[in-house]
């Protein structure tokens, strides 16, 4: 049967129909007023959406762009950063900050672990000089399904005094509680096949009052990256470079829908269906691979014992039409990952979960009592 | 009336209704077979489009960030490199090489005028330390409709020999013959919104060999704009970061029309729709801004004299819902610009000089013989 996709995935992640039928609008000219009036609508969802009366600018980037504009535009060559790693994601952004000359220093954590903010708070603490120029965490690391302690971590940063924080939220902005402002984050990065519930193709990133302060003497070469030029045509409701307008347009649709139904349900909703997912992992016998105080909203990681994780994948996609992710890297094979962000209802970890049981019993995986996943997620969705 | 919009702007250009519905299919993985069936066919199809057997690489930006990346992976700081600069284009990629560090040389003429090919041939010869890396060519400049001589440019940077050429066609690839592997280019960029037939959110970059020797000892500094790494995945059709699946997807559509269209046939469309433009605003005593002999085959500048341009681009809208595009910076309200590339058909551009005649009439310019300028491009277009 054609075109019955479920994307399970942790990005592209689905989107409303509503959205599907904005892009597929001709596109108009972006010189025009019709655009910049859209832009504004955008630009102030977008605030909303961040919890901050500061700059949040668009960018025709994936996530990995938002975020390394994140970066760059804030820094001199030589700089010191540390940067947290725990997954692909985190070393990802060590691997940027050396491409551009960075002195970088990474906090690590096994793939699977959460980092710990306390060797964060060491390397502050030491840094009497305050030569720690910025401090970069991956809210939600996609690769493991792990959501490390971005409050705590800040907290130390701002102990510190001097440096930047730098968040990629790649796959939390939308699904967790992130309060910019009250939490006085510096950059917050995050692309729009997430938790935005359109097709990838647009980056964000949030800049406050103090990172503005570092641009003014950052010296790593930029251009299409420029933050400065993006929040100076942002003023005058438009963009430097032409925008990507059919996205645009879909995303003006999906904050609609997103303010109406509000922040608190939003994260609600992922933190149901993170639950039910996880329970009815653990009622399905099967071992999670990140922990329960820091497991992700968005993504949760399920490391199956004497079977391997791509033939459940391949099995989920023939017989259900449901898409799950791998393991990247040394994970591969070894780890799926169950995407639950975004625009998904309930009644898709139902699916998804039931589904599931059906391929694990087709696959010989027989320590479970049939039903028991789905009755636990069930049970969670339903409290 | 509502949705009648026509684009004659020179990007976003018109896109097909079956782009549109391809936009608006619900986006699948991008990690998967069936994506990476359609990355293949879309690269095969852009190869022919470029007259390429070399790489052509698709990346999540605007043509701006394409060109960009087209310059800053191929040079270190310091090097010199020399800019054509005739009009907005031209001068931005001055600023790209500045921002970066290069030595930037450039060879200008004015806003309107074609760049003088025996400026570059003085500067390549007297450069007998081979100290020049990369000569810059704006093919279709078009923020005034001027045609550069790339050929002709091109010949003097072949007889240089160490130089690059980059070109930024993204005005000109898909709506001129641009034999690529014939001509020798080096680093040709262009972006989805223009004779590609989509949406804006891609840009391109074609790399050839040569131009991969010099990424080897290029030293500034990238991530998500490294060529290197879009060339490694799409060895293995596949893509380094999260590509705007949605636009690939209405990309492989468009690209799948030019194939059956032919190059012979587009290439000959958009030379008789200038042509006719051309021959219409003739016929109603408007002065064309750039000369019949370095005239772009994708934007007719008009520059109408005792009429304030944005009025008639104004009346155009508010009368006939046409969309035409405004001068740039010391030009805006001195010319307006119709685009006549990609999805545009004869009958466009009949229907735009017969509005256009309407308008010019309602604004009290009478310097024309009714119907005038719809019998001249008429007989263009029957030629």
């Amino acid at each position: 049967m054609e075109d019955k996709l479920m994307l399970m995935i942790p990005g592209p992640t689905p989107v409303p129909e509503a959205a599907l039928l904005a892009l597929a609008k001709h596109p108009i000219g972006h010189r025009t007023n019709e655009f910049s009036n859209i832009l504004a609508d955008v630009t102030a969802n977008l605030k909303w959406l961040h919890q901050t009366e500061s700059d949040v600018l668009m960018l025709n980037v994936s996530g990995t762009g938002a975020v390394e504009a994140g970066i760059i535009n804030f820094l001199s060559p030589g700089d010191r950063i540390l940067v947290g790693s725990n997954g692909k994601f985190g070393e990802r952004w060590a691997e940027v900050g050396q491409a551009y000359g960075l002195n970088v220093e990474t906090i690590t954590a096994e793939w699977g672990q959460p980092l710990d903010p306390a060797q964060f708070a060491d390397k502050l603490q030491a840094d009497t000089a305050k030569e720690i120029k910025a401090v970069i965490v991956t809210h939600s690391e996609t690769s493991t399904g792990v959501l490390n302690d971005l409050e705590t971590i800040n907290r130390h940063v701002k102990e510190h005094g001097e440096a930047l924080i730098i968040v990629d939220a790649v796959t939390s902005l939308g699904a967790f509680n992130l309060p910019v402002d009250a939490w006085g984050l510096d950059v917050v990065a995050s692309g729009s096949q997430k938790g935005y519930m359109i097709p990838p193709g647009l980056g964000f990133v949030a800049v406050s009052a103090k990172a503005w302060e570092a641009y003014k003497t950052a010296k790593l070469p930029k251009y299409y990256l420029d933050l400065g030029k993006y929040k100076k045509s942002a003023a005058k409701n438009t963009t430097p470079f032409t925008p990507p307008v059919n996205l645009i347009v879909a995303l003006h649709t999906t904050l609609g829908m997103m303010k109406e139904e509000g922040l608190e349900s939003i994260f609600g909703r992922h933190e149901r269906q993170k639950n039910a997912t996880r329970a009815a992992i653990k009622g399905l016998n099967l071992p999670l691979f990140a922990a329960d105080d820091c497991a992700s909203p968005a993504i949760t990681a399920v490391a199956p014992p004497n079977i391997e994780a791509d033939k459940i994948r391949s099995l989920m996609k023939k017989r259900f039409d449901i898409a799950l992710a791998g393991g990247q890297d040394h994970l591969k094979n070894k780890i799926f990952r169950i995407g639950h962000l975004g625009f998904v209802s309930d009644r898709d970890i139902l699916s998804c979960i039931a589904s599931l049981e059906v391929v694990l019993l087709e696959l010989g995986y027989e320590n479970f009592t049939p039903g028991a996943g789905v009755a636990a997620a069930a049970k969670v969705l339903n409290g």
